[in-house]
């Protein structure tokens, strides 16, 4: 016999996402990281009984943000339960959160540096994320609200440096099924349940909505579109590389010739680029700023140019747009 | 003293997209959609303001569909309101709804053709269509829920052949209040508030439901996703035709090494477009079909080859992806 369905399918998953792409030699080590919740323990208790059946090492990570009373008491004991599956090393990674971004995105922050550093310290060639296809449906639907484009709805990557998802492609009932038929005891996290947190009211309240008016698969759907669209990104981010590289040739600026002949998916994108390069900053240059930009190289009429974030204007001079500090009109 | 602010806004609106891009020489004739609904009847009532200063003429169109009692009366009174606008000519289209696609989609099918044909009978440079911000919302939202891609995601386009949308940038609210402060009385059809249909349950539950998760400017967010994804798709699916067209030189099928050098998402496009050359059809292709034609190219270990629907098959031949009809394996 077996082991039980859900159980079986995480596995699967886990053993494709460790083999493609390959990690490294016999004995490499890959971590866990695992708060306690369903999935990651699910992902955890995976992990020890895959890795050595591919000569790999399998170790275990926690974070204790330190956010919480008892945290750190919670923390030694999802240890105590890695330990128990046989992960070795496993540890403890205590954190200070700041406050940067507000708390969610603070708390991620610290999380990330702290899972980097312990990658590096044992030497782990991966480092194991325990979301679901639920949660990357959530993640569209945080990018949906921003209205900024084919990147922030192409949710989280499968793969992204040292990091992997293995469980991206699975339903969470289905993994928090394999957690239970694995015999181990989640620890429910109270955020997950405030409603204060836009990820919570999006995952308890708008999916549920969205399968009332739209009908049930709609996880599916999301995380579906994010990974065509996570593809649209990739190729458009690369030809504007190619094309911000071509335009810049011959001068300082950008040659407007050039860019009026690109398709204005790619200009665009050039455009937002070349301002991030001249010094306009990424989190305030909104789409706005990129269509005054746009409107110098396919509208040209004479305009004075386009006023930027961070004291920089983009102006037409002869056959380049060029960037520079924002001056006052002579006689003002 | 000038016209209420949402009224000068519409005309403001309606000016732009009457002149962008031109529509010809003086006196060409422009007829406007109404169904007799506030969004359509305030773009109506603009167009009889603006049209003439224009130097253009200005008609109005309203279809029967015959699917409600006493719709031809109504039809009569949207007529005649159009007339009083003093727009000319203004005619009464009805159409035989068909139930190819289901209720909605047979609706618009027979009303697009009667569009096309009164404004090919009436030789009219242009069809205006009153769909507001909210109905790019929706459609954003409905696309979502097919999970496919980029173009779904694109919403309605401002311009497509002979229709425009000049209120596709405005919100329903303010466009429902011009019409108020044009005089005008909208007729509400009873099935924009009858949750059977899909559009409805999003308009009045989900959007709302969305709001209360995600924050205010939710419709706003979705359209300017919709004119991303537009482009997005715009410049995606102009690069796949050329990448089909180089792959196809040189003989049957497609070259593997150049579709292998493309990147995924012009490569699906080139797959996709393929496929439904050969014979696939459109409707039933999923990405399913398209992935294992996919694998074929970049994953390449001898399969047999990727069943498409409609009896076709893609196979691999040398190095060359060809195309052709199923067939059950010798000997079986």
């Amino acid at each position: 016999m077996g082991p039980p369905v859900d159980v079986a399918m995480v596995r699967r998953e886990l053993r494709r996402w460790l083999q493609e792409p390959p990690l490294g030699p016999p004995g490499t080590l890959v971590l866990a990281a695992c708060s306690g919740g369903a999935d990651s323990l699910a992902l955890a208790g995976a992990l020890a009984f895959t890795a050595p059946r591919l000569g790999l090492r399998a170790g275990g990570v926690t974070v204790d943000h330190g956010l919480q009373a008892g945290s750190a008491e919670r923390a030694a004991t999802v240890a105590d339960t890695l330990r128990a599956l046989g992960l070795a090393p496993v540890e403890v990674l205590t954190v200070a959160v700041g406050t940067e971004g507000g708390p969610e995105a603070a708390a991620r922050t610290a999380r990330y540096a702290a899972l980097d550093a312990a990658a590096q310290r044992h030497g782990a060639a991966a480092v194991l994320l325990g979301h679901t296809r639920d949660d990357q449906a959530e993640t569209v639907l945080l990018g949906l609200a921003r209205g900024s484009g084919a990147r922030s709805l192409a949710g989280m990557a499968p793969v992204a440096g040292r990091y992997r998802r293995p469980l991206l492609d699975l339903e969470r009932a289905a993994v928090r099924r394999a957690c239970a038929q694995m015999g181990l005891t989640p620890w429910e996290d109270p955020h997950n349940t405030d409603p204060g947190y836009t990820r919570v009211r999006v995952r308890h309240e708008l999916l549920p909505a969205m399968e009332r008016a739209l009908g049930p698969g709609i996880a599916a759907a999301l995380a579906r579109t994010a990974r065509r669209l996570r593809d649209d990104a990739d190729a458009l981010d690369a030809l504007a590389r190619d094309a911000l590289a071509e335009a810049s040739a011959g001068g300082p600026g950008l040659d407007t010739a050039r860019l009026a002949a690109l398709p204005r998916a790619v200009r665009t994108r050039v455009l937002r680029a070349a301002a991030i390069q001249a010094g306009s900053p990424a989190g305030t240059l909104a789409a706005v700023h990129v269509d005054a930009l746009d409107a110098l190289v396919t509208a040209w009429r004479g305009q004075a140019g386009a006023d930027l974030p961070g004291g920089l204007s983009g102006r037409r001079t002869g056959g380049r747009l060029v960037f520079g500090p924002t001056t006052a009109p002579p006689g003002r």
